[in-house]
């Protein structure tokens, strides 16, 4: 396409999510620029370590050397010439910082914002858009829900006259590995949550999965934006799966059922993340590290998507959706 | 919102999906002006009875008398002011007419296109997509495929960046309703499809259904559209269920499979639609009426998308979101 755009983004946080887009980028970035008729440079990168810059017309073939000790991500967002912020800092579900101040200040200076973090949009959502809204910018963040699975996208680009009224899913893959095992392999819960551990699935403290906190906060998101529901995390009812033994997921499986970490919010009414018991048969029955959602819709009934919730390429792939569908 | 466009639809065919769109029109017109800034009005419907055009301002809010019997399709075309042409006639495999006919007519009025008609995506996609491009109009069909499941949106606006690059789903609901009946209640082929009939899920004359073929030109759809694969329907390789028996439905069950029709098509090779062994835990194994799409991604592995693929209103829900998604 002759027409190619630049989209210069400043990378906030270089980790799992960010190396993996910048791979993305560079494998995929002649055939983007060929279908979609944009190019995204990296024209900076934050990390622990340090920033790099990209001097004039400079493009980031490896990985960076963070040798800028000195600039922040703010100073960045001051500095450089760019067109989205790509905010990729750690989560924090208490205070939403610094990821919400990145953001603000991105918004004034005239950037959009894509996001995988979590936190600015579950502590203050409202807040956020109208951040967004006042600068006349954009904010998307599919990634921060169900990774790879299109939930936002699918519920502003896909199914828009259909209004979704009520959500019900699997939302955090840690949970859903471990009661998959403890099903399949009769392990007690520690033995589960041990194996998660080895294989990478789960942190070194798990309290965010298995607690049922981190689908709580999904579920949020998904009340916000999907369901025009302000909901805050305070008001969802929370039950982890550490009680749950062996013996009962044994039992539920004689019964024709599995046990599942189950997110359940509709327009009104409580949300809950809660451990239940769902028939085999089930679609929201997903094995694995697997993440599902039902939507239930006004026009169509329910509509179910299912996909990988974790993983850096596949969240890198959400992102990158994200970039592609921000306002030229 | 103040700044509310108005968009003026011409109806070409008024079954049961131009009934259920102009029904949640009437129900929710309100509710999609006040979120989506869009007021979509009926400026004329074409019928087989005959034709009915709104005069000066008319809002039409029941069904329409159709006593123009002396205009066609393209006499409305010619002769109304409208935004976009909803081309519901009924599809023909062979000619496309005279939908593709209509929507060649449209493009070059400067109407947008949205259809539930195979016909034309089918027949000649290029040519289509060529028609639509010289005019600088847009033409979506999300409804031609998987009803109200979104596959062509999610494909635009929701993966974007992550290519697909495979295909396997379950695309007639009639012939799944039959195979999960035989499944369930050990019904032989003729018995089950004489229950879809008497449902009402299956026409009179069932053989696109249970002979592949109705599956078959979805996969040319998807091939075109969603993996940028220029199949044609003479390509597929097409097996129907009639052959199926009873016992072997459940000599399948008792191995842990069921008995599908799959279609399955990817970058290369055969496209197929065939009936299938399939595990009772894949996410395939859908049951009853319901239509699924697993996609294999570049970048997150495979995403299904699970619901109903067909019914007046669920089609009529997929013909309304491409309606908001076209420009402006």
């Amino acid at each position: 396409m002759s027409d190619t755009r630049t989209v210069r983004l400043i990378l906030a946080g270089y980790g799992t999510v960010g190396r993996a887009l910048h791979d993305i980028l560079r494998a995929d970035g002649d055939a983007i620029a060929a279908r979609h008729g944009v190019r995204f440079e990296v024209a900076a990168i934050a990390r622990s370590q340090g920033a790099w810059v990209a001097k004039e017309g400079e493009v980031l073939d490896a990985l960076p050397v963070s040798d800028r000790k000195d600039l922040t991500v703010s100073d960045l967002i001051d500095q450089v010439e760019a067109d989205v912020l790509v905010e990729l800092t750690p989560t924090d579900l208490d205070t939403a910082e610094p990821s919400m101040g990145h953001m603000r200040a991105a918004f004034e200076k005239g950037l959009h914002v894509v996001t995988a973090n979590k936190g600015p949009v579950v502590v203050d959502y409202p807040g956020l858009m109208d951040a967004a809204a006042s600068a006349g910018r954009a904010v998307r963040f599919e990634a921060t829900a169900g990774a790879a699975i299109p939930l936002m996208s699918l519920a502003d680009f896909c199914i828009q006259g259909n209004p979704v009224t009520r959500i019900e899913g699997i939302l955090n893959g840690t949970s859903n590995y471990i009661l998959t095992r403890m099903g399949e392999e009769g392990l007690a819960f520690d033995q589960a949550l041990y194996e998660a551990q080895a294989m990478g699935y789960a942190e070194a403290d798990p309290t965010a999965d298995v607690g049922g906190h981190d689908a709580a906060a999904k579920v949020v998101i998904l009340a916000n934006h999907v369901l025009g529901r302000p909901l805050t995390l305070d008001e969802v009812k929370v039950t982890g799966i550490g009680d749950i033994t062996g013996e009962a997921v044994q039992l539920a499986l004689k019964q024709g059922y599995v046990l599942r970490l189950v997110a359940t919010v509709g327009l009104e009414g409580t949300a809950t993340v809660a451990p239940r018991l769902v028939p085999e048969a089930s679609p929201l029955n997903v094995p694995g590290t697997l993440n599902v959602v039902r939507m239930h819709t006004a026009h169509a009934g329910p509509i179910v998507v299912t996909g990988h919730g974790a993983g850096g390429e596949e969240t890198a792939s959400a992102v990158l959706a994200d970039l592609l569908a921000l306002p030229a």
